[in-house]
């Protein structure tokens, strides 16, 4: 019971690669959205993590979103938590990971489900993650449910990490909300 | 499991300021039930506390609800009740704070989310709550429930706060609801 | 966990009558989902009790569902449970009371909540549920999920109580689900 | 918390009959789905068992279907698990039983809740399954939600039984996705 805090936050960017966006549902909105909140996150200093699925295939991470990004991950798996590297290199003291990406209900469920196993608290962005098909996108909130995880959108994660008005990046990120 | 009082309920009418509103979907709809709701309070003697964020940016409340307001306190935190003079001017013995404003998914869920850490039962009237956009007002009655919190109408609470037919503002109430 | 049975369930008909369902959103398509609802009780021999709010004013339950039902109980308060000859009226040994008819965010919903606090188990059933405003009818739905309690529709209802393809009234029963 | 595994699956198709698919919502697209769904689920080793509710009067199965199928059991009850022989025809070991097909309200809900109780894990593939009335099979999810029980999609299903990119079903699988 409590709004999230940029110093335990990480922001996970799940796929969000050439290859594979333009066949996602209403994908330059979605990728609008992803890039403003990861702009927002830099700003109040949360990392920005992202995961690419078998980049020489799919691509890619979307230019848009690379200058905010601190690191990219490769894997194969769906569930990024099965690749050997990603939980090292998550940041330490960060409990909760928010989820961006796509598929909604394909790699950023079964990451989320996956850091949920290993401890972590796993929230997705719903408004930040889609799928091709509406109806996997919104299955996929529905299983979040079904397992008592949180869901939440990008305005909501931007006016939370601000938390006060003395935060110095406060109109900063004000710009960014439209 | 019980329905609503009036001798228990405070209604909080967050930040329905004239310099927001304009901005939030379908707000006419919104202003006049909020009104409406904030009429059958003051005949069944629920309290009725206004929140003003900001004001010498965003503006005055809206003239057509400050005749029903009882007090308004202001603040520069998205949760009230992090202001240190909120919580002690909220009314007495009254746990259930019924929240209507403006915008839902940002102040009125922090300051729920807050006035529920605090010990007080915050019930969200979805149909007098908005958001500019009405993905981020839907998800925040998920997150709502994702919490346990519950949500309700206008329309449930005027009936529940008449309690009995033998209730003197009885008829008073029911032309309100239209 | 369970599937409903015809002889723990009792039928409640809650105010729907020819002063208030004109109202009603989609009202026509909402009696006659009833009228079956309420014949396929007959049938299955599940008792059908209605209450009727204010007869003098709001008027007589509609000529359609008055042959189906067995006892009609009068009520001037919201939640029928506070009426003195209510609970005592209802039939015994059966513990599930499955809930249709008007308004479904008022006299439906406090009386299932009655209902429940005296130990039932209240059923809405969504389909022959209805109040002026869609928006009220789904917070209804909302609410009662809030508290843990069942929601099905008609053609679950009737085709649970049927039980085994050797109930002699099967064949019509299914007449009714058109 | 966990995503499926093909081997604790099984998928049973409950009553795709030729005399009822053509009266239910959207059955063209529900039926592509299903068969790509089976052809996984054969590829993935997962046993697919079919239902037919009275097959002299409603016909077969599919004949999409039927190529997919491992074994087709009768059934005159609504909930399969009443049958005597069907129990003991669930392949062992393999506790989460996938439920689609019709009417998702009925014989789907219905053997889902009756199978629980007989200590399986049923899930419903949402697309998977339909009713006459959209709003019915609306309801059957709620009723799913309201016991805890989990719904996925086929994709979701297809994805999480493919496990690891060394399966050597991989890419088989994946053409079935479109």
């Amino acid at each position: 019971m409590s709004v999230l805090s940029a110093h335990q936050s990480t922001l996970l960017v799940v796929d969000m690669q050439t290859g594979l966006l333009p066949a996602i549902h209403d994908s330059d909105a979605l990728l609008h959205r992803a890039g403003r909140l990861a702009q927002a996150a830099r700003l109040c200093k949360v990392p920005v993590i992202a995961t690419e699925h078998w980049a020489q295939k799919i691509g890619p991470t979307h230019p848009e979103l690379v200058a905010h990004i601190d690191q990219v991950l490769h894997k194969t798996h769906f569930d990024a938590t099965r690749e050997p590297d990603f939980l090292p290199s998550l940041p330490k003291q960060r409990p909760k990971v928010l989820l961006i990406g796509t598929e909604a209900h394909v790699c950023v469920l079964q990451t989320g489900l996956g850091l949920k196993r290993q401890g972590y608290e796993p929230i997705l962005v719903t408004d930040c993650a889609g799928s091709r098909k509406p109806s996997d996108w919104l299955a996929a909130q529905a299983r979040w449910d079904h397992y008592g995880l949180e869901r939440i959108t990008a305005e909501m994660a931007m006016f939370e990490w601000l938390d006060t008005p003395a935060n110095p990046v406060f109109k900063a990120v004000l710009t960014l909300v439209k």
